[in-house]
C-alpha cells in the first residue's frame, strides 16, 4: 500500500503545474477524475475516482493499517453484484449490468483490494468507501466494456449505486461482512476448540485432583470435570454468538437515504436480501424496520456483547491453564503444556504459556473494542448513526482476533496438554480436606482434631490420625478415598 | 439501618467488659453468639449470628447503601424454603424443616430485611451473606419452635444449610434474583415503553417531516416512521434480554463446594430446581454443568451485554427526543415535551428534558456496570469465581435502574409528547432537498441551479424556480409533494 | 428513609381531598408548598419544598439507596454558607444572611440529611438537588427567624440561591465534595496502606525466594523486593490522584446559567472561591474558564482515570497476595494471610483471602464507574453537561470504595501477612534455574545438561551435578548461592 | 508484507523435503537458521532468525495489520544501539559493538522494518519481538563485518542482547516509543488545534448568540466565549498528557529477568537511561523501582487515562460543532463548516460534518482502547505483566489516532469555520429569555406575562410588551440589550 501514501502526498494541496514538473521524474502517471467539486489527479494505475481521492487527502489518519477491513471491501463486491442483478430486473441496461457484476465479482474475490485505500476514520456513514466501491467498479466495468477509466461510461452513481444510498449500502455490507466472518472464521474455530477441550475432558475423566476455591485447597474433582467446565463455557459461547445472528441477518438495503426507500421500487428491498442470501448461502432477510437499521447499530452492539462474553470465558480458561501449568518446580504443576519455542536456554522444563498470553491479550482487546462499539452505537443522531466504519471495524477486529487466537490456542496449546499425574496425585493426597471423609466414622470434632494436628505438624492426615489413635491405618485407607468424593452419593 | 453502624462500632475490637459498661447507657442489649472462632457480641434485637457479626466488623466498606441488594436477600428466603422442603424428603426432621420454611418465607417476603446488614464488598463467594441467611433463619426458626436465639436448636449449618455450600447457594440466589427482577420489573416496564412508543408512532403516522442524516437536512419521512425506529429498538431490546434468560434459568444448586455435588444425594439438584421453579413460577432447571456454574458467571456477563444494548438504544432515543424537542425558539422544536416541573421562572415554554437526562445518565451507568461485570466475570480462578456479590449487585443495579428509568420516561415524558405540527411543516417546506422531485421534469442540472439559487438568496425553492423561469407555480406545487417522498414507488 | 417512600406514594397523583381522608388515619401531617406550578402537599415534618416534592414524584428511580451522596449534600451546606457570607457583602440583609449561614452549617454537618430525599437520577444539571438545598435552608432559616415553613420569609431563590444558578452551584459542590472526600478519606487510607506495605518490604528484605515470570519459575529475588514493587505502585497511585487535584480545585461558582456570570457582580466568583477555601482548608480557586467548567467535566474524567489506575494497581497486588498465599498444601504457600473468620469448619489452615476478594471486587467496580463517567463526560451539549449527578455519584462511589477497601485490606490483611520461610526456602532450593550460577565454572552446555537431568529425574540440581561428575558437593555449594543473585554485580 | 504471509505458510508444519520440492518453483530461496529447538527454514532475503520464524508460525493471529507497531520497532533500534554503546564500556568487543550500533541505527530509522513480521498477539512479554530485533541486528551486523546471515558471528543473545532480558527491554521500548510518539506526534498536533480554536475564540469574540442548556434556549453569550471553553478543554488536555510523562520517562532497562538486575553490573541501568536520553533528547531516567517497572504497567494505564480524557473533550467539541453547524435550513445553522467533498449532488449547501465524524469515531476507539489497557494492566502476575504487546499497541494506537484526527480536524474543519452571523442574530433576537432584562423596570410578574404572551402568540417580546402596554418601543429597545448580558455587572 505504499502507493496510497504516495498518492496522498502527491495530490495534497498541489497545483497541476507543480504536478506537471514533479511527475516527470516519477514512474507513476496520473489521470484526471472529476466530481461536482471539479477535477482532481488520481494515480493512473488505480481504479478509484475523484471522491476516493478526496477522502485520501482529507483523512490522513492512522496510516495504512487503518484501512477499511478487507471483509467490508469484499462485501461491497457481493452487494454491488446483487444490486446490479436486481437493478437489471428494474430496467438497468443488461450489458452495463453484466459488466458491473463481473467487476463486482472481482472485488468480492479480493482481486481489486489494492484499489481500496481509504481508512476507517472517514465520514461516519462510510459514504467514501461506498463511493470507492462505486468508482472502482464503474471504472473496471467501463474497461470491460472497452472504455477508459474516468470516462464514466459506466457511472459510479447512476449505474453502480443505482437505487442505493451510502446510508443503506454501508450498514448492509457491515452485516454481510460480519455474518460471513462469524460463520466462516469464528464459529468453526470455536467449535474446534470446543471439540478439543471436550476430548481432554474425556481423556482426563479418571484423574482425581484437588479442587481449589478462593485459590485455596478444597474438595476433589476430576481433571476431566474441571475441563468439562471449560468445554461448557465454549459451547455456550458458540450459542451466544449464534443467538445474535438473526439481527445481523437483517439487511438495511432498500432504506436508501433515511429509511423510507425513496428512489426504490416496492419489493426492491426484499429482492436484494434474497439475492444476497443466495450469493452467500446465509439466511439474510430485509430489515423489518429500515429506520432502525440506518439510525442504530444495536445489532452490532448485541453481537459485540456476545463476543465480550466469549472473551470473558476464554480469559478464565487461559488463566486457569497457565496457573495449573505453572512451575515446573515452584508452581502448581498439574498440567504439562506443550513447548513451542525455547523458553530459556538455561532452564529446561520452563514452558512459557505463550498461547495463553496471546489469547488473554486478545480477550482484553475484545473487551475494549466492545466499549468502543457501545459508545459509537449509543451516539447516533436522528435518521443515521455516523459511527459506522468504527463499529464495523471494531466488530470485525474482535471476530478475527477471537477466531485466530482460539485456533492458535487450540492447535499450539490445548491439543498438547498433558496431565502431570504424579504431581496431581501427590497434591491430592497431601491435602488436608480429605479429612471430611472421616466425619461419619469418628465425628466432626475428632476429624477436626486430626486435621489441625496434621496442619500444625506438617504431617499427613494418616500420620495424625494414627498418632491420635483415632483409627488404624487400614481403617483410614478404607475411609479416605478421594475417588468417592467426586459426585453426589446414591 | 443506623443500627448496623452502631453494631459495627460497638463490637469492633471490644471486650465483653467494655461492652458491659457501655451498654448500660444504651437502649440495645447484646447477646453472645459463637462460631469456631469463639464468642462474639451481637445486638440482642437482631437475628443474625457470629459469622454475620464478624463480616460486619471486617468489611467496613462503603456504608449502608452498599448492603447486599434486597432481591438477593429475598431470593435466599425462597431458596432456603425450597432446600428445607427437599431436605425433608431426604430425612430432615419435619418439625425443624417446617420452621425453617416459615422463617425462610418471612425472609422471602422482606419481613426480616433489617437483619441482613452485610455489604456487597465481602468475601467474593458471598459466603457471609449465605451464613447471614442461615443464621437469621436458624434463629427465627428456633424462636418459632420456642427456643432462644443463639442456642442453635435449629442449626445454621447442619439444618438450614444442609446439603448446600455457599459456592452453590450464592450463584443460585444470583440467578433467582436476576430472573425475578428481569421478569417482574424490567420487562413489563420496557413493554409499556414499547407500547407507548408504538402508539406515538401510530399517532404521528401522517406527519411528514424533514429527515436528518449527519445532523444535516435530508429527505423527508413521517414522524411516525421516525418513532417506529425507536419502537423497533425497544422491541428488539426486550427480545435481547429474554434471549439470555435460558442461561439465567440454570441453577447451580447441587454443585456444593466445587461442582461435584459432594454431600448431596443423586437427584437433589433436579428436585431443588423444580421446587424453586414451582415457588417462583419461572422455568428454572438444574445447571447442565455445575463446574461452569460455580467457576464462571458468563450468564451474567451475557445478560449484562443485553442490558448494555438496551442502554445503547435508550441513549439514542432519549438524545433524539431532547434534540427534536430543543427550543422553544432557537432549537429544532419539532416535539413538545411535557412540562413536569418549573424550568425557569422567567422563560415560559422552557422545558428541560429532565426525563431524557435521567434516562441517559442511567444508560451511562449501565454501560459502566457492564464493564465492571465483565472484569469480574473474566477474573475467576479454578473452581470458583469470587466476584459474585459485585457481579450480582451490578446486574441487579442495571436491571433496577433501566426498569425504573424506562417507566419514568414513559410516564413523565413519552406519553405526553406532542408534535409541533406548525414548526414541522415550516421546516419541511423550507428545506432545499425537496428539489429532488424536480429532477424528472427539469433535469438534474436545472434542479441544482434552483437549489443553489435558493440557498444563496435564502429564498424558497418555489421562488427560486419561478425567478429562473423553470416552471410555473402550479407546476411546482404539483411536483413538489413531500408526502410522496416517504416510501418506495410502485 | 422510609419516610421519603411514604411521601412519594402519598403525593403522587393525589388530590387534597383524597389526602384529607387518608391522612386522618396517618400519623404524619402534610402542609402545602407552592411553586410556579401551583400548590403541592409536602410532609409536614420535612423542610423541603415544592420543587423537591415534584422531583420525588417524577423520578421514582432506584429507590433510597440511590439518593444523592451525602458528601454532595454536605458540600451544598458549605457552599450556601459561603454564598450567604459573600452575598451579605453585596447587600443581602444581614439577619437573613446569618440565618442562612446557620441553617447551611447544619446541612454541612449532616444534621439535616433526612431532608434530602432526592435520587441521583433526576435532572442532569442537579437543579432539583440545588433547589432541595435552597428549600431546606430557606425553611430552616425562616424557622430560626421565627417564621413558618412554606411562608418563604427567607426565599429559596431570591435569598438562598442569590447570584447563583444550579448550573454553577452543582459543579461547585461536585468539586468541593470530591476534593474533601479524596483528601479526607482516600489519600490517608492509601498512605496507610503504602506505609504498611513498605514495612513489610523492610521486614521481608532478607528472605530470598524464587521469582516468577509468565507464572513460571524464574531467577530469585527477595520477598522484600517483591513487596517494594507493590509499595511503589501505591506510592505512585497517591501521586497520580494528587496530580489531578488542581483541576478539581477550580470552582465553577460565578458562572451562573451559561458561564458568563450574568446576575453576579464582578469579583463575586473570586470571593466565593476564597471563602470556600477558607471554610474547607483546601486551596480552591475560581475556575479559569467558566464555560469549560459548566459544559464539561473533564476534571472528573481525569480524576476518575487516576482512580482507575489505582484500581489497576490494587487488583494486581491483591491477586499476587492471594496466589502467593494459596494453599495451604496444594498452592504456592509462600505467604500466610491472617485468618479473620472461619474458612471452613473442616479444613483447619484454610484461609480464604477474603480481603483480597473484597478489594478486587471494588477495583472492578471502579473500572466500571470510570467508563460510566467517561460516557457521561463525553456527552455534554453546548453550554451544559447534563450528566452531572451521575458523574458526581460515580466518582464519589469510587473514592469511597477505594478508600474503605484499602483501609480494610491494610488492617485485616496486609498488616498481618507473614512469610512462610520454610516453604519459600524449600521452593527456592528445588528450583532448577539456580543452575545459572554454574555457567562460569562448567560452561553453558554442561550446566544445561545438569538442569535437564534434574528435570528428567525429578532430582535436585546438586544430585544431578554430582551424578554427572561435573563438580563436587562443596564446589556446588560454593557456587550456587541464591543470595548472590538478587542484584547487579559490582 | 505479503512476504511474511508466504514465509508463514511455507514453513508451517513442513519438512525440509517438502520445502525442497516446493521451493524450486518459487522465486524466494530459504536458508537454515537454528536455535535450541533445532534448525528451521527462514526466507533467504530476510534478516530474521529461528525464533522469529517460530513465532511467525505459532502465532498466526490477525494478519499483517496486527504487526508490532512501527514505533516499537524503531525504539528497539534506539535501545539496542544504546546498549551496545554501554556494553562496550563494560567489555563488549568494539568492532562488534560498532557493527551492532550501525545495524541498530538502521532499525531506528525504519530501514529494516520489513524484517519485523511478528504480530502483537504473541508472548505477553514481547520476547519474540525482542529476539526479532536481536536476530535482525545480529545478522545485519554480521554482514557489515563481512560474515553471512545465520552464522552468528555477531550473536543475537550474547552480543546484541548482552546484559538484557526481554523482560526489561520490552518495557523499555514501550516507554521510548510512547514518549517519542506523544512528544513528536500528539502534543504538537493538539497544540495546533488549541491555537486554531483560540484564534476562532478571538475572531468570534463580539458575536453575541443564544446560549443553550439542557439543549434548550438560555441566556446569551458570545460565540468567542463558547469557543474559549473548547480552547480550555484542549489546553488542559495537553497538560493532562504532559503530566503523565514523568512515569513514562522511567526506563526498566537494567532490571533484567525479574527486576533484580542479575547479570548486569552496578550502574548499568543509569548509564543506559542517560544514553537513551541523549539519543532521543528526552529526559529518560532509570526506573526508581525495577520490580514495579516489569510487573506493572500502571504508567501506561495512567497515560491512557489522560488520552481518554482528551477523547472525552474532543467528543464534546466535535459534537457541539456538528450540531451548531446543522442545517442548512432545518438545523441550528449557527456555524458554517468548510465543504471538503461533495455532500450530495442534489442538495447544495449540505455539508456533512465529516471531520467531526472521523474525530468522534476516533474518540470512541480511544475510550475502548483505554478499557483494553486497563484490563491488561490489572492482570499481571508476580514479577511480570504479560499483556505488554497489547498494552503498548493500544496506547500507540490511541496516540496516533488522536494526533492524526486532531490534525485533520484542525486543518479540514476548525480552521475554516465561519459564523453565520445573520442566523445567530435572528435566533438571539427571537429568544424569549431576553425578557430577563425587563425585571428591574416592570417587575418579575409583568415580565413573565410578556414572555408568556409572546410564547403563546408566537410573537416577539417587543410586540407582546407593546400589546400589553407595559412600555414603549423605545423603552424596550433601551432595556433589552443582549450585549449587556454576557458578563457580570460592575
Amino acid at each position: 500500500m505504499a502507493m496510497s501514501i504516495v498518492a496522498r502526498r502527491l495530490s495534497t494541496g498541489s497545483t497541476t503545474w507543480r504536478h506537471g514538473n514533479w511527475l516527470r521524474s516519477f514512474s507513476t502517471a496520473f489521470r484526471e477524475e472529476r466530481d461536482t467539486f471539479g477535477p482532481i489527479s488520481v494515480p493512473a494505475d488505480k481504479l478509484w475516482g475523484a471522491q476516493t481521492q478526496r477522502s485520501l487527502q482529507n483523512f490522513d489518519i492512522g496510516g495504512d493499517r487503518e484501512r477499511m477491513p478487507e471483509p467490508i471491501i469484499r462485501a461491497f463486491g457481493i452487494l454491488k453484484k446483487c444490486t446490479a442483478m436486481v437493478n437489471m430486473k428494474y430496467g438497468l441496461d443488461p450489458s452495463i449490468g453484466k459488466a458491473i457484476m463481473q467487476a463486482a465479482q472481482e472485488v468480492a474475490e479480493g482481486k481489486l483490494s489494492d484499489h481500496f485505500p481509504l481508512v476507517v476514520w472517514q465520514t461516519g456513514s462510510g459514504t467514501q468507501s461506498n463511493m470507492n466501491a462505486n468508482e472502482v467498479i464503474a471504472n473496471r466495468a467501463s474497461e470491460i466494456l472497452g472504455h477508459k477509466r474516468g470516462e464514466k461510461f459506466v457511472h459510479p452513481n447512476d449505474h453502480v449505486n443505482r437505487s442505493q444510498s451510502s446510508n443503506d449500502t454501508f450498514p448492509t455490507v457491515m452485516h454481510i461482512a460480519a455474518a460471513m466472518e462469524i460463520n466462516s472464521r469464528l464459529i468453526p474455530k470455536l467449535k474446534t476448540l470446543h471439540s478439543t477441550l471436550h476430548s481432554k475432558s474425556v481423556e482426563f475423566k479418571d484423574i482425581v485432583k484437588i479442587g481449589r476455591t478462593h485459590t485455596q485447597d478444597a474438595t476433589p474433582l476430576t481433571l476431566g470435570q474441571e475441563f468439562s467446565g471449560y468445554t461448557t463455557q465454549v459451547k455456550y459461547g458458540i450459542d451466544r454468538v449464534m443467538c445474535t445472528l438473526p439481527h445481523i441477518y437483517q439487511l438495511a438495503q432498500g432504506g436508501t437515504a433515511v429509511g423510507t426507500g425513496l428512489n426504490t421500487k416496492k419489493g426492491f428491498d426484499v429482492k436484494i436480501a434474497s439475492t444476497v442470501a443466495e450469493e452467500t448461502n446465509l439466511p439474510f432477510v430485509t430489515a423489518e424496520n429500515k429506520f432502525e437499521a440506518l439510525a442504530a447499530h444495536d445489532a452490532f452492539v448485541e453481537t459485540s456483547g456476545a463476543l465480550n462474553t466469549v472473551a470473558t470465558s476464554l480469559m478464565k480458561i487461559a488463566n486457569d491453564i497457565r496457573l495449573l501449568g505453572s512451575g515446573p518446580r515452584c508452581g502448581l504443576g498439574e498440567l504439562i503444556l506443550p513447548e513451542n519455542e525455547p523458553g530459556s536456554s538455561i532452564m529446561p522444563g520452563k514452558v512459557n504459556p505463550t498461547q495463553c498470553e496471546a489469547l488473554t491479550m486478545v480477550c482484553a482487546q475484545v473487551m475494549g473494542n466492545h466499549v468502543a462499539i457501545t459508545v459509537g452505537g449509543s451516539n447516533g443522531h436522528f435518521e443515521l448513526n455516523v459511527f459506522k466504519p468504527m463499529i464495523a471495524s471494531g466488530l470485525l477486529h474482535s471476530v478475527r482476533l477471537l477466531g485466530d487466537a482460539s485456533a492458535s490456542f487450540e492447535k499450539n496449546c490445548v491439543r498438547g496438554i498433558q496431565a502431570n499425574r504424579e504431581r496431581i496425585s501427590k497434591l491430592l493426597h497431601e491435602s488436608l480436606m480429605l479429612v471430611t471423609s472421616l466425619n461419619p466414622k469418628i465425628g466432626y470434632d475428632n476429624a477436626a482434631a486430626v486435621a489441625k494436628l496434621a496442619h500444625k505438624e506438617g504431617s499427613t492426615l494418616k500420620e495424625a490420625a494414627l498418632k491420635l489413635g483415632m483409627l488404624t491405618g487400614e481403617e483410614f485407607d478404607t475411609l479416605v478415598v478421594p475417588e468417592k468424593m467426586i459426585g453426589p452419593s446414591d
